[in-house]
C-alpha cells in the first residue's frame, strides 16, 4: 500500500524550448512528482489517461515502482498541453491546451486507497481537491497541495475552503502575491497562513524558494545549472522530492522540513537538465548524492562573529 | 590612511516607490558603498559634487568615519538621477538623469591616495576606471569593478580591457548575459572569468547573489523583508559591505569571500528597509549581529545521508 498519494494529471505533452523540441512527450503533474517522489517513498497516481497513452508511460512508472491502480482509462484522449519557452526559462508560454479526457476526471480515491499516510493534491480544480478530501474516510497525517492562479481567479472561494484542511500549500510568487493581495512575499505568507496552512512553499522558478512555517523562513537555491534544457516539470519534481521525503520520515520537525526542500530542489534540477521526465528517470544512489553535496557546496559559509570596525562606538 | 578607496558617484536623487517619495536625497555608488563599507574598515571615496551639495551629504559621511578628502568641488550642479519603482521593486524606471558636474569628473587619485590595500571602481566610464588604474605607481592588492549595460554596449573594448586586470567583477544578471552572449548563468560567469576576473559576483536583485570563483559556486539569498521601501542602493551597499569586509581581512581564501557575500547581503538588506541612505545609517553592532544570524537561520539545514527508498537497486 503506497504511504503517499497523488492526485494530479499525466499528459502528454509538446514543448518547444531554444535546446530542442518534444512531442506527445510523457508528462502531467501527477506523473511528474509520482516519479520524483517514487525515490523516496511507496508511492501511488490518482489520475486520468486517454485511449491514446502510450504503454511507454505505464513502463516508466512500473520500473520505478509507481503504483498504477488509480489511474484510470478514459475512451477520450489524453490531456495534452502544449507550451514553449524562449530564453526567459522562468516562463511557460501555452500554446495549447486540449483538456480531453481530463474534463471529465471525478476520481474516486477510495477505490484504490483507503489509508493514506500523506496526500498531494496537484493543480487541479480547487472542488474536485475538497471532494476528495470529504471522501477519505480517515484524515491523511499530511495534505500538500498545489494550486495556480487560474483557480485563484475563477473558484476563490473554493480555494479558500480547502486551504482550511491542509498542512502545507506550494505556490508560485505571483500566484502568492494574486492570492494573498500583498508584496511583500513575507507579508504574503503570513496572510496565507491565516487561510489554513501552516506551511507555504512559495515557489520562484531559478531562483529557488522561500519556505514559511511559523515564524521560521528558509531559502534555499535552485541549483545552477550548466545546461537547463526543459523546465516543464520542475515545480512538480520538486514537490515530489520534498512530499516523498517527508512521508519516508516520521518527524514533522522544521529541520526534516529543511533538508526535504533540499531534496525536491536536487530532484527539479535533475528534472530541468533533460526534456519530458528522462532527466529524473533512473537515477542512481551517487548522482542523488554528489547533488546533495553539491547542494552543501553552493550554500553553506563558516558561521561569523563580525567584528565591526569600532565595535561599541558606532 | 583609508585601506579602501572607493571611485564613483555622490548624487542626489529624487525616488518614487510605491512607499513613498523623496527628493534631493543623499545618493550616489560612491556615497553608498562607503557608507556600507564605513562599518568595516577604513573607507575614502573619490568622487565629485556640484556646488548644491548639501552639508548634510558630508556630515553623513564625517559621522561614519569616510574619508572625504578625495571628493572635488565642481562649480556644476550635482549629478542627479530621478527613478521610480512600481510594485517589481527589481526594476528601477530611469525618469531622468542629469549627470551635471559628472560629465567633467576625470579624477587623479593620486592626489588624494597613494598606497591602496583594496580599490573599489563602482559603476563609471570604463576609459576612466583605466585611467585611475594606469596612474596608480602601485597596484592594490585587490581590485573590484562594477559595471552596467550602458558600458557593455557602448564601450565594450574599454570594458574588455579593464576587466583584464581586475579580480573581482560584481555585474548583474541580465548584463551578465549580455556580456557573455550566453544564457546559462554559469556558463556567463566562465566566460567572463576567462576575461579576466578570477571571481564573477552576479547580482540578482531580491533573489540574491552567485559568486563564481574558481570551480566554486555559492548561492546567497537576499534577506526576505517584511517591508522593502526603496531599492536605490542595494548593490552598492552590498558591494560596500563585501568589499570592506574583504579588506578589513587579510586572506583571500574562498571561505572568506563567502563569509563577505553574507556581510554585503546584510548590509543591502538595511539599505532597502528605508529610503535613500537611512536604512545603512548609525547601525549598532546588535543590530549587525541579530540580522547576521537571521541570515544563518534563513540558509542552513542539517547535513544529508540521503537514504533512497531501494539504495542501490534503482
Amino acid at each position: 500500500m503506497p504511504k503517499l498519494v497523488i492526485v494530479g494529471t499525466v499528459a502528454l505533452d509538446n514543448i518547444r524550448t531554444p535546446f530542442g523540441e518534444v512531442k506527445n512527450a510523457l508528462g502531467g503533474s501527477a506523473f511528474y512528482a509520482g516519479l520524483s517522489a517514487s525515490y523516496w517513498t511507496e508511492v501511488g497516481l490518482v489520475a486520468v489517461v486517454g485511449r491514446d497513452y502510450p504503454p511507454d508511460g505505464f513502463s516508466v512508472l512500473n520500473r520505478h515502482g509507481v503504483d498504477v491502480r488509480g489511474i484510470e482509462k478514459s475512451a477520450e484522449l489524453t490531456f495534452s498541453w502544449s507550451g514553449e519557452y524562449t530564453y526567459d526559462l522562468n516562463t511557460a508560454h501555452t500554446l495549447k491546451t486540449d483538456l480531453n479526457c481530463l474534463l471529465s476526471f471525478n476520481p474516486d480515491i477510495r477505490k484504490s486507497y483507503q489509508d493514506i499516510d500523506t496526500l498531494f493534491l496537484a493543480n487541479i480544480d480547487p472542488d474536485i481537491q475538497g471532494r476528495i478530501l470529504d471522501d477519505l474516510e480517515k484524515a491523511p497525517s499530511l495534505v500538500v497541495l498545489d494550486t495556480m492562479n487560474y483557480w485563484i481567479e475563477t473558484k476563490k472561494n473554493s480555494l479558500l475552503k480547502v486551504l482550511k484542511r491542509i498542512g502545507i500549500l506550494t505556490i508560485n510568487e505571483g500566484e502568492a502575491r494574486m492570492l494573498s493581495g500583498q508584496f511583500s512575499l513575507v507579508q504574503s505568507a503570513r496572510v496565507i497562513q491565516d487561510m489554513g496552512p501552516e506551511t507555504v512553499i512559495i515557489k520562484r522558478g531559478e531562483y529557488g524558494s522561500l519556505v514559511f512555517e511559523g515564524k521560521s523562513i528558509f531559502a534555499s537555491p535552485a541549483y545552477p545549472l550548466e545546461d537547463v534544457r526543459d523546465p516543464t516539470g520542475a515545480g512538480d519534481s520538486f514537490a515530489g522530492g520534498f512530499i516523498g521525503y517527508l512521508t519516508r520520515h516520521e518527524d514533522r520537525s522544521n529541520d526534516r522540513l529543511r533538508q526535504s526542500i533540499v531534496i525536491g530542489s536536487a530532484m527539479a534540477s535533475f528534472c530541468v537538465s533533460d526534456f519530458s521526465s528522462r532527466g529524473i528517470e533512473n537515477l542512481k544512489p551517487p548522482d542523488v548524492s554528489r547533488r546533495l553535496q553539491e547542494f552543501s557546496d553552493l550554500t553553506s559559509y563558516r558561521s561569523l562573529a563580525p567584528i565591526l570596525r569600532s565595535d561599541g562606538s558606532q
